[in-house]
Parts: structure tokens; C-alpha cells; sequence
């Protein structure tokens, strides 16, 4: 735990001033690079108690993360984020430095523009304004950043809401702010997320020549009928929060070199995205079901990266979506499509939601976002900050 | 042209003497080990004209060959076969040195016992026996022996083909020396061999997340529905003297380590051994009909090793079935099953069929020929050179 509250170099009122002084920290996933110091620089002054949490496991490397609370009451309202980025990349594809978070045009660039430090800055101004402006909170207000989100997510959020069950530290609702609108700021609140399943086929069959194939087993025709039997039909129609579940297949390796010879397996990887209709179970059944029609010896290994989840429209998808709609004038959407993210981990503890940038330029050279949309973001968490106590609680 | 009568250290007319010392030469493609040498010392005293021809070409290692002719005048009755061996593979696995050439119950160990020094061996027996009991021919005795059959096959029997046509050498008939009975001295003549033809296939698509394949287009469900197509059916019921053709798929290959990304392309490698209803481009034709009907962007490469060809039953083969019927007491099969031989080849410039040892330990640890086997294969070559002039003449 550390209350030092050395005064930050930066307006922590400023979304723009936040959002550069966090890009200025290389923070790759699993550097920190300073990128939470800035944080507690801006929120300890506040009055937040923040604790900074390291977390390792063997064959990882460690990761600090960051739980800061302001107040001891509940309801407790947590922003969860990310401060951790993925690489920048081909650096000569930038048209300006991906770590000097330099502005042009109206834009503010650099890696984590809008994935995510962008986001944690509106929402550190939001709070730094809130205090400032006296609004004391009927319960809590607290930040969940991990610097392990774009890696293996082993060493953060997951590790940060065990440490907090451990410490009896409970969560009510949450706001995670991935960058969910597609083309413009109020677009898209995503309440809810697909799971993921990838699941590994292999076929046995027996090696020989292939002049004699009754002395051989060809696995390999029967690879293609099963996986052209798993991509024949759709997983489902949909569900109404839901997209139809998607099977992809990832790879199909044999290696074998030889032209001559019948190999004797071959392997096959899939990804399924799925929606509230599938658990892993089902999903393996399903599988199974198409495999055995077609026959033969395999084998079938999975794992499950995020099982579907879902906060179904109500108070809280309504508090974000009356506050996005009262700064930017449009009623986001409620989704559930894309990737995953680190609320697979939070609808565990509590009615999680995302909304955050226009996510267009993530993962991308001169990612970036436009200077108007911090200033409307900070506004929108500042309107969530002002209503959701009467509102949740 | 070498015609210097070295006496050889063996007696030529001992087809195990001969044996031994072809086995003892450790003629690995692309080495000759002083094979063709033994061949040279055995012939040239009978009056053999032994032309070396020593063959290279860019990116291949050069490969030593014998051309030997006994007579001047036509028909030239030619035995073909290879000195090289395929390697012994793990020497532990070994009874007897591979290259010792010992001879244990009755049988003779060594690499190439059976494919095929054992059948040049008793195939310079016969000859060296035929000279010595005063068996003037009615034409010409020829060995054509490479040392690259086992290997790529470039500078091998093709090439002393053309080097014959171009001195005007014409052949008349011809037997190769392959091991080509299953079980038993006797069981079968091969007198065609099917095709062969290895074909590429690329499937395109467009690479993207799993997460939003509406963004992509994977080609992998397509490349497994075009594998499914071409292995529902098979290409043809056989002919009269062939196997039906057969398709057999050799690998598939992604290589796309990324669970979470679709991959742009996908390719697998097939094999056709095919009858005399194909050729090449019937084939591509036929798969590309079923390539076609499932869609997208694919390419097709392909390389024919061989085409299919036949020597119909007629007196070639029956010449050599009743040498082997009167030796052995059975009356071989005709048969176009197995992999290709050089006599893809040396169809093109006169009839050819294929006869020599048992076929069952070829290119296997503990190689080996009984020597009775050798003895009445030498006495089946015999009965051939006695009735080749009058019969084919
Ligand atoms: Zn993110
Ligand atoms: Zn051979």
C-alpha cells in the first residue's frame, strides 16, 4: 500500500495532459514503464488509497497492477483498464514517434491512444473534477488497472479481484473501458462478450508408401471430411443479445515432406466464439457428434479462454448509455460482439459494461484519437460518476 | 570406352561370387563404391565393350553408368538395372554388416541383395556362363546399368538413353532386374507400371481475427471440402492390366501458430498413381472439375514422375514367364502394381518388362536373398538368352 502523494507534473483535471504522460511510458506488456507511477502521481492526491500489487507465476513474467480506492463506503463503482500496450510494430510505419504522444491535427498519437490510456485518462480527469467540484460519493470510487491485459493476462486482473475477495474489497458495478465504439464516440456499449474455445484435432491413421495404400491408413481424408463436417452448418442463429456462434479453423499441419508417403496423422486447430447458448461442454459435444460420424481414431483437446457472459439491459447498461447519449447526443448500441477482455474476469464479481474511445486505430501503426473525444469521454464518465450512486445504489 | 580385361578376384559365372562382390562396393546414390568397377572386370574378359558414362547436371551430384555390349549386330537384347542402393539405415538394426555380404543359412545379407545386385548378378552369371558354353548370339547382349535409380533419377538411365540414341545404340528388348516377385522366384512379372503425378494445391483466402470473420475470408473450410471431393471417389474401377488409379493426399500444411488468427492461405500435396485410362492432364482436368464446384481462389501445380505404360502380353512377356515357369514350376503373374522403375523410361525406345529377385526385404534392415533364389534366377536369365534371338528375332 502507498499513500505518497507526490505532486504530479501534469493537470490530473486534463484528460490530454493524463493521456500523454501515461503514452510517454513504454508500458509493452509486461513493462510497466512509469505508467502506473503517473497514475498514483495524479490519483493519491485525490484522496484515493492506492495499492500497488505485483503479481508473478512461474513461467510468466511479473506484472504490477494497480487497486485504488477512494472512500470506504459502498456501493463501491470501479473503473477497470489497462495500462499495458501491445508493440508498436514496424516503427518506419509511424508518421510520428508511437511513445512521444505528440498532437497534430486535432489528434492525440501514440501506442494507447485509444487502447486504453486514453480512456484511463478521462476517467482519472472525471474523478479529479468530481472531487474538485466537491461531489463527495456515496460509496466508493475505485480503479482496477492491470499492466497484463495484451499478454497472457495471468498476473493481472484475475490475480488483482482475487486479492481483493481475499481482502474483503467488494465491487458493485464496473465500467471497463476498452475502446468500444466502432466509428464514433456513443456508437457502442458492449454488455457482454462471446466465449472462446480452441479445441486441437488429431487424426490417426497409419504410415506407408503410397503405391501401396492397403498397407497404409491415409488419416488425411478423413481430417478433411471432419473438418469440412464442423465448418458445413452454423453453430446457431443468434441469440437476442447475442451474434451467431462462429467456428474458425486456425491451421491444418501435417509436415510431411515426402511425396511418396502416406503420413500417419494429421492436425487440425479450431476457434469458436460463442455465444449464451454453448457452454464448452456443449460446444465439445457438438464436435464430437461430427467427428464420430465421420469415424476413425482421434483425439480432441480444448481450452477455454472466456465462457460467454451477459449484463442484460437494466441500470447500469442504462447509466452508461443515458450519459453517452446526453454528451454526444446518439443512444449507444448494446453489443456483445468481438474480442475478449478482462471483463470475462469482472462479470464474475459484479454487472460489468465497456464503453470507451473509437477503437478504429487499435494494435495499429499511428494509433490515435481525436482530441474532442477525451474532452466528451471525460464528460460521459464524469455524468456516470455524478448519477451512479442515486442511480445503483 | 574402356575394353582393359582386368581378370576379376571372383568366378563370373558364380552369381554369389558376383553378388558378394557388388555387395561389398558400398554404392550409396550418388556413389559408385567401385560397383560398376566388379561389372567392368567380369564383362570385358567375355568380350563385353564397356563404355563408362559418367553423367552431371547443375544442383545434382554426378552419377557414374555402364553401358556394356556383347556382339555388333541387331536385335540387342538389354538388361537394365541400378548398382545404387538406398541407405542401411540404422546400423543397430542390422544382424550382419550391411555391406559385408555374409552369407548365413542359406541366405545373403547385404544392402542391394535383392534391389538389385543379386538380380545383376545372376544376370552376369547367366551371361558369362552362355559366352563360356559357346552360345554365340544371334545379336547382341547389353547391360545397362546406372547408379541413379534410388536417387533423383537425373543422371541415371535417362541420360545413357539419350547418349545411346545419339551413337545410334538401338535396343530391341529389354529386362530390368527389380525384385519384383511378392513371396516366391516365380510369382510375378511386372510388364507396366502406372503413372505417377504429385500435385500442389494452394487455397487463398484473407487473413483476419477470429473474432471478426466477416473481415476475412478463411480458406481453410474450402481447402478441406476440395480434399473432402477428391478422396469421396475414386478416380476409375481399374483396367484389364491395371489397379484402379489412386489418389492418396501427403500432407497439409498451415503452419499458422496464432489461435486467434485466420489464415490467408492454405496448401496440401497429393499423389495420383494412375492407370492407362490417364494421363496428366486428364487428371488435372478431373480434379479441377471438383476443385472448381467447391470455389474460391486456388492454384495447381503438379509434376509427373512417370506416365503409366503397359507391354502388352505378347513375346517379350511370354519369353520371360516361360524361362521362369521352366525353372521354377510356376507360371508368373502379370502384373503393373508397385512403384515406378527406370523401365518408365526405356519404354520409350523398345519393349520392356520387369523380373528379378523377391521383393519382400528390399530397402529394409536385413536385406537378403535365399541362394537358391539366386541360382534359379540366374537359370531363368539363362533360358532367356538361350531363346531371346529365335523367339524375339
Ligand atoms: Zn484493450
Ligand atoms: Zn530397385
Amino acid at each position: 500500500m502507498s499513500t505518497a502523494a507526490a505532486a504530479p507534473s501534469f493537470d490530473p483535471c486534463d484528460p490530454v495532459a493524463v493521456a500523454q504522460a501515461l503514452i510517454r511510458c513504454p508500458s509493452v506488456t509486461p513493462e510497466d514503464g512509469g505508467a502506473l507511477g503517473v497514475l498514483e502521481a495524479a490519483l493519491a492526491p485525490l484522496g484515493f488509497v492506492c495499492h500497488r500489487l505485483r503479481f508473478e507465476e512461474e513461467g510468466t513474467a511479473p506484472v504490477d497492477n494497480l487497486y485504488a480506492r477512494l472512500g470506504r463506503e459502498g456501493p463501491n463503482f470501479c473503473f477497470a483498464g489497462h495500462t499495458d500496450v501491445v508493440p508498436p510494430g514496424e516503427l518506419k510505419g509511424w508518421s510520428l514517434d508511437p511513445f512521444a504522444a505528440e498532437i497534430h491535427n486535432g489528434r492525440l498519437y501514440g501506442r494507447g491512444a485509444v487502447d486504453m490510456k486514453g480512456a484511463i485518462a478521462a476517467f482519472v480527469a472525471a474523478a479529479a473534477r468530481h472531487v474538485k467540484a466537491g461531489g463527495a460519493p456515496k460509496g466508493s470510487i475505485s480503479l482496477l488497472i492491470t499492466g497484463d491485459e495484451e499478454g497472457v493476462a495471468i498476473n493481472g486482473t484475475r490475480k488483482v479481484l482475487d486479492w481483493m475477495q481475499a481482502k474483503g474489497e467488494k465491487l458493485d458495478a464496473c465500467v471497463v473501458g476498452e475502446p468500444t465504439n466502432p466509428k464514433a464516440l456513443g456508437d457502442m456499449i458492449k454488455i457482454g462478450r462471446r466465449g472462446s474455445m480452441t479445441a486441437f484435432l488429431t487424426v490417426h491413421g497409419a504410415q506407408g508408401h503410397v503405391a501401396y495404400p492397403h498397407l497404409a491408413d491415409n488419416p488425411l481424408p478423413r481430417l478433411a471430411r471432419m473438418l469440412a463436417a464442423i465448418t458445413a452448418e452454423p453453430l446457431d442463429a443468434g441469440t437476442p443479445h447475442f451474434q451467431p456462434s462462429n467456428l474458425e479453423l486456425t491451421t491444418i499441419d501435417v509436415g510431411n515432406p515426402a511425396h511418396n508417403v502416406i503420413p500417419a496423422q494429421g492436425k487440425a486447430t479450431l476457434n469458436i466464439r460463442f455465444n449464451d447458448l454453448h457452454t464448452a461442454d456443449t460446444l465439445l459435444a457438438w464436435l464430437r457428434e461430427r467427428l464420430d460420424r465421420v469415424g476413425g481414431s482421434y483425439e480432441l483437446d480444448h481450452f477455454v479462454s472466456g465462457d460467454s457472459f451477459l449484463t442484460p439491459p437494466g441500470p447500469l447498461t442504462e447509466l452508461v448509455a443515458d450519459a453517452a447519449e446526453r454528451v454526444t447526443g446518439r443512444r449507444p448500441e448494446y453489443s456483445t460482439t468481438g474480442g475478449t477482455s478482462d471483463a470475462r474476469f469482472i462479470k464474475n464479481f459484479c454487472p460489468v459494461v465497456e464503453f470507451g474511445l473509437v477503437g478504429q486505430t487499435m494494435h495499429k501503426v499511428d494509433e490515435h484519437t481525436a482530441l474532442d473525444d477525451l474532452t466528451r469521454l471525460t464528460d460521459i464518465y464524469g455524468e456516470v460518476l455524478r448519477n451512479v450512486f442515486d442511480r445503483l445504489g
